[in-house]
């Protein structure tokens, strides 16, 4: 058989364990393709910088990109470079010449995947793209074929390294967000400038993808409400504590009527208290880890390292050696089913419940207030505790479930008591009866 | 599109629930195969047997299981009766006829999978086995597909729900074997004859399986080392709660090197203590999950349903749906890829731990003379706790990873000496440094 010629676009951390793994693992990939994988070339922006302990030879690397895709030797094109462009240019230009595409690019998918996907079907070539969400875990093609017969109705999951470890950190130790975020920084769980991942524009990106996979329809990062964990406190993980809960950046994708009875496709990510006996509160430091309920199969969840050179190879390797099999029996894996359409429901009629802790004033009838503005917006309370102080009180009230716009305006209106001196904190509780 | 006709061999649980799905679901199913499934009959022992509330034909029904397989019309076998024949040369027919197969059928696969693959390359015919392993838990297609470009070293499993809801329920009350199994089978989580369950060949087939598939060699029932749970009291599982552990019936895979340094495969299903922190500690009740250990993706866990007539009819039908867009396609999947040719190490020769926990004389000089009989064999001894009673000590024993032979002989030379009153008990400790 004729080798598979790969053309690898980026050599960073994913690239060149990539390129390494490619070496170390070459009679294993040969014996299960049945054929050789070959590098034909790799894309860098700087060719001359030093990648000594790479085993390519140094001819291999090239600043010429789309002249590399455009070869007519190279059969999989593998993109580790990241973001919307150039990439999207070039995966739609090797797409639709044919070539196979596997990356690991979920700022591209979640933006504009669509367009991927239509210059698959038009070149009717290979999109894979395993590496885009939580890294090392198997869990796009599980999503896209295994739970093909089944109807899936929600996505729980923990798909942000660095927010996990702070929140496992701050968990464990009692720290508050700075400390914690230091502490990640300094073990290199948490980059420099960590906004991508603290106000979980990462986890948004990954949930439309994910969300798009499990209910057969589209899903772009615009569609996903998102709030970030830097107001996260030691105080609210205290009180998640004495819950029974523990505090996990969530990323919810759910299927349902919304409030009009039309099938609709909820997406969102925040942070969220869950219960310590939730599968997902075990998931410590920089896991991630992916629950899934489906009719059918129940309760699901799949757990391993969502980041890290590595690991994220792995799963790139996995697809890459999908890629090569179907390039050499001239078949093409199942394309994008988005045949669903499903609307997309606003964060108002998303159903979810709330913890909201309250500085009030210590004096007769103020519970009473209180308890009004949940009565006036319909949200029905579950649990109360006050604990009284020198001169002020604290409430906190979990709420059952309600609509989030209707949770939202009894907070705004909260706020405008003259008996609440200050909201302390508003968080949604989700994953329990 | 002309429909996809699926001829169904069994109507029992999990039958039934395919039926169910396969009508329930049908809008969806053809959404995503591009074609409608159809069945075209149901094989069954007993055709007058009151199946009213199948959204079926009565007409559909048969006897002639084989004459219903070698219809023209017939696209996808789909075997749901289990135990190694008739299935074996049902499908075998079906498969030399080119008929994509889905079965469910851990015995057969197990104990003689390499019939049946061969068959499937002599037909060219699609093999798929989901719901053979760990029932609803996406596992074989990503071992099979995901995990192709990264070296498995070890996969550790809790694949039987019997066992890991009795190992559960005595953590939870305390509770010894026998009352836990009696509550398990008044719950429906055991069967009438636990044999199957208790004394781990449920667990030995779907290791085989796993094996297989992991390491890219053939592994059969017969290779596994098997020792059940019955022999589990609540006093280890007390014992194992002091040592910050509890008790599992585990299945075991490993590749690596063997005492002369060739590389080969151990397979074992045994109950061990793990410690609490191990995310399969946290698997409770019927809950089944999987943990794979590779090279580049590091540790990965597959959490869920791993029996149940609708959990497993979700796995079913997700191979069907894969089957029959192979069909429409005229593609398929990759076959079996056993390249490897690993041999099989003996219980003997795998490296494990022990805990021994022994009734002994208490007088001086015991416990010199019980180390000395574990340096005969070269074994290191981690920790030691001895409690004094009336007359007698206990002494429990902890080793460092030795041969299991070098283990088991330490074991039979203790229980010669006259100062050790009995061996109360010997469980093997995973899971841990």
């Amino acid at each position: 058989m004729r080798p598979v010629k790969l053309a690898l676009l980026g050599c960073g951390t994913v690239g060149s364990e990539v390129v390494r793994l490619l070496h170390e693992q070459a009679p294993d990939l040969t014996a299960r393709i049945g054929a050789e994988l070959e590098l034909a070339g790799i894309a860098v922006r700087r060719p001359g910088r030093k990648r000594g302990s790479l085993p390519v030879d140094e001819s291999l690397f090239t600043t010429d990109a789309l002249g590399l895709i455009k070869r007519d030797d190279v059969d999989v094109v593998v993109e580790v470079v990241g973001g919307v462009e150039p990439a999207r240019s070039w995966l739609v230009e090797a797409l639709r010449a044919g070539k196979s595409v596997v990356t690991a690019n979920k700022a591209l998918l979640a933006e504009d995947g669509a367009t991927l996907h239509e210059a698959a079907a038009e070149g009717a070539a290979d999109l894979y793209y395993e590496a885009s969400v939580a890294g090392a875990i198997p869990l796009l093609r599980p999503l896209r074929e295994s739970l093909h017969g089944d109807r899936v109705t929600r996505v729980t999951g923990i798909v942000n390294g660095t927010t996990n470890y702070i929140l496992s950190s701050m968990d464990a130790s009692g720290a508050g967000f700075d400390e914690a975020l230091e502490k990640a920084g300094e073990l290199g769980y948490a980059e420099a400038d960590p906004t991508a991942d603290v106000e979980g524009f990462d986890a948004a990106a990954k949930a439309a993808i994910l969300a798009s996979l499990a209910f057969h329809t589209r899903v772009t990062a615009a569609d996903v409400f998102r709030e970030g964990m830097t107001a996260v406190t030691a105080g609210d993980m205290a009180s998640a504590r004495r819950m029974g809960c523990t505090i996990k950046l969530l990323c919810i994708a759910e299927r349902g009527p919304d409030a009009r009875g039309r099938e609709s496709v909820g997406v969102r990510v925040h942070p969220a208290m869950i219960p310590r006996t939730h599968p997902l509160a075990a998931v410590q430091d920089a896991f991630n880890a992916v629950f899934v309920e489906a009719e059918a199969a129940g309760q699901l969840m799949f757990y391993g390292q969502g980041a890290g050179g590595t690991p994220t190879a792995s799963a790139v390797l996995g697809d890459i050696v999908a890629a090569a099999r179907n390039k050499l029996t001239g078949t093409r894996a199942p394309g994008e089913n988005a045949y669903a359409h499903l609307p997309i429901r606003s964060i108002g009629e998303v159903v979810t419940r709330y913890h909201i802790s309250l500085d009030v004033a210590e004096r007769p009838g103020v519970l009473a207030a209180v308890a009004g503005v949940f009565a006036r917006h319909e949200v029905s309370i579950a649990t109360v505790r006050q604990s009284g102080r020198a001169q002020d009180a604290q409430l906190i009230i979990v709420t059952h479930g309600a609509p989030d716009a209707n949770l939202a305006a009894t907070v705004a209106e909260l706020d405008q008591l003259d008996i609440v001196r200050s909201i302390v904190s508003v968080l949604r509780v989700e994953g329990g009866a």
